[in-house]
């Protein structure tokens, strides 16, 4: 069963086209992770936070993938990360259009 | 730009296929919602959490949703909800293979 996971951070850019420029290598990066299968990059400049929605194929997968990426945050100097880890509701997912596959 | 809402909220079930054929009919209207583009249904059983991470057209759409299922939900007896929007930083999504249209 897949597993989503909600990560949240405060951040001060970039933001838009420069954090698309600026994070690309470490995206690359991320599609060679184990049992990754995808990741939604959210932003607002307003409340500066940042951070990501991701689906992997396991929960320890996605555990192992989070320490690396709080480990890789803090080198950044971001420290204050919320992590929410799910189940996902495969039956109910796919009735409502969401794809639990890599595009 | 599309914008990412997470909800999550606690909840004491029910969970799995017992949710997702107590929530079909929920889940088929939620389809018809103004700029609505997809929902991931996530369940936390061991800690009584469950929510919704959903993909709208615009804040406004997701904003009127929002406000609409907020309520519904405290029809439920659910309402310590929390909600987070966000832009959705469609460079680096695509290139993490998250699918940003309906399945």
């Amino acid at each position: 069963m897949a597993v989503l996971v909600q990560v949240n951070f405060p951040m001060q850019g970039p933001w838009g086209t420069e954090m698309a420029e600026a994070f690309r290598g470490l995206a690359e990066s991320i599609n060679a992770e184990p049992g990754f299968i995808w990741k939604v990059w959210i932003e607002d400049q307003a409340a500066g936070l940042s951070g990501g929605i991701y689906l992997f194929e396991t929960r320890e997968q996605a555990e192992a993938y989070v320490a690396m990426h709080t480990e890789r945050l803090a080198g950044f100097g971001i420290t204050d990360v919320t992590v929410v880890y799910s189940d996902v509701n495969e039956t109910l997912s796919r009735l409502n259009r969401a794809s639990l596959k890599a595009a």
